[in-house]
């Protein structure tokens, strides 16, 4: 009887992979590092080793395995199983997906980081028993994904749900995707750091100053201790992150927006102001009817959403 | 045999019920005045009469129909069949499905207008085929509707797609529903002859000050004109909306998005700035997949697209 998935979190610095029963309970989970430098094939086979050491500690073997979920860092093609590029691994265009069949002729899916933590907060995390949830995350940058009638909605080329580059101030700073204006310009960690070293730049009077290099860390460490520069710096982003999230609202009319990442370690202050400004600029039965909260996943989101993504989209196929 | 489906355009001044084949064909179309003053009731009937004067002059009965879709003004549960409220209908949280369901022993349908044009375009208009469709109304509103993998999506209290009430300009001037910036105060008919009025209304030179009423009609025809304060109003609305648009491309991936409504009736000029802006604010792989297009059902998109929904939610079921 195939009783177990296996999810594999991939990323620049580490591969970290679960075998996991389908409800979700993780029985044995084995870290290596990715070694990216390696290259393409050694990469693969340090992935497929992971699932071989995950069976033999759990004394367990490919057929009991029902379907294998992988996490990755995008752009990637979830329909082909293609990794099309990513800065911190070495695939290019590669299907990672059909060695890895081949090898333990299992299914194998890929997704994005993102929609594999909204998979994962589905089902096991924040938003266990929804039907419709939009998934935010916020740190260097903002991405989302988001599940519709209980499944993951992946666009036509799989890159739905790029939320962080929504244009919210036409006439907004750059981003680095060459946009002006986008939620990610705005209210990402890199934004919010990179507002406290323009002031840095400037004559205003700040706390900031006394740090050799800014990043939203400080700025938010700063606001905290009454700084007023950073204080505005975080209202302002904040601010931005509130119009991102009610934007979805007005969209998507979810039953919960899920807000992760590491931006979110903040804590009130961000659910407060970003729950403040939907009340503000949203229908208030749809603002009403919509909770919004925390990632209810933590240190192993990564790997417990590909858990999920194997036992979601095998289900699919049953 | 059930060969056949009803649709009803519910509209604040005329009720228009169609007799149609399950592809979409129609085989009687009948056209009555609301009489929305008369109320609840009176109308109810009036609808029940359409359907019965339909069968009879295409000599068919109640057992030959299917299903029957009603396309209304909204806000509406559909879910639940409920019209919660509308200017124009004497209906106030009344379930218009029930009455109908009971009389003819057929299921019935109801979904808002945009929605039930989107379900139009999806099935017989220029979205035949696609299987992620956003859909954009621009007229003395903006609203929209989405289909996603072949299904119009609703969300969790019937309100998906209240696109209009997206922020664009968190500063922006002030819309019907309270909110700054959004959508529909930047990009509607209405603003658009809101903008003009309010230019008559200063010392500036423009050409817009021999009406009487200025309209968006009215800027539109004097920025073809050459008026340099209606090309800037008219490239402005347009602006904004191509932003609505990208928006809408970052965030659904969609393969292709349909512009209705009579702001439309201004033709490439629209079209051409909503592309230009689209393909210089979203990701270039994402802008190229995704067609940009007008509504391709004419004047009795109501009632063909409420054909639609009778069709694709009696399919769903079955």
């Amino acid at each position: 009887m195939k009783k177990y998935v296996i999810g594999i979190d991939l990323g620049g610095t580490k591969i970290s992979t679960a075998l996991s029963t389908l409800e979700g309970k993780i029985i044995k989970n084995v870290v290596i590092p990715t070694n990216a430098q390696d290259g393409e094939v050694a990469v693969l086979n340090r992935m497929i080793g992971t699932i071989e050491n995950v069976l033999v500690q759990a004394n367990a073997t490919k057929n009991d395995v029902h379907a294998i979920g992988i996490g990755s860092p995008g752009p990637l093609d979830s329909n082909k199983g293609i990794i099309i590029t990513t800065p911190n691994l070495p695939f290019k265009n590669c299907n990672v997906v059909q060695p890895i069949k081949d090898k333990f002729n299992i299914p194998v899916y890929l997704d994005n980081d993102a929609n594999v933590a909204a998979i994962g907060e589905f089902m096991f995390g924040a938003g266990k028993g929804k039907e419709n949830i939009v998934y935010f995350t916020v740190s260097t940058g903002v991405g989302g994904g988001v599940i519709l009638n209980g499944n993951i909605y992946r666009g036509n080329t799989c890159n739905a749900l790029e939320i962080g580059h929504i244009t919210l101030d036409p006439n907004g700073p750059r981003c680095n995707c060459g946009n002006l204006g986008c939620l990610e310009a705005l209210s990402s960690g890199t934004a919010i750091g990179k507002r406290g070293s323009e002031a840095v730049s400037t004559n205003v009077e700040t706390s900031l100053r006394k740090y050799d290099k800014v990043t939203s860390y400080e700025v938010f460490k700063e606001a905290e201790a009454g700084d007023e520069v950073s204080k505005d710096i975080v209202d302002n982003a904040l601010n931005y992150l509130g119009i991102g999230v009610a934007n979805a609202v007005a969209i998507f009319d979810p039953q919960m927006v899920i807000i992760g990442g590491g931006v979110t370690q903040v804590g009130d202050k961000l659910f407060n102001r970003v729950r403040e400004v939907v009340n503000k600029r949203c229908f208030k039965n749809m603002a009403e009817s919509c909770e919004i909260v925390p990632a209810g996943l933590g240190i192993n989101a990564g790997v417990v959403g590909a858990v999920a993504l194997a036992i979601l989209e095998s289900g699919k196929n049953d």
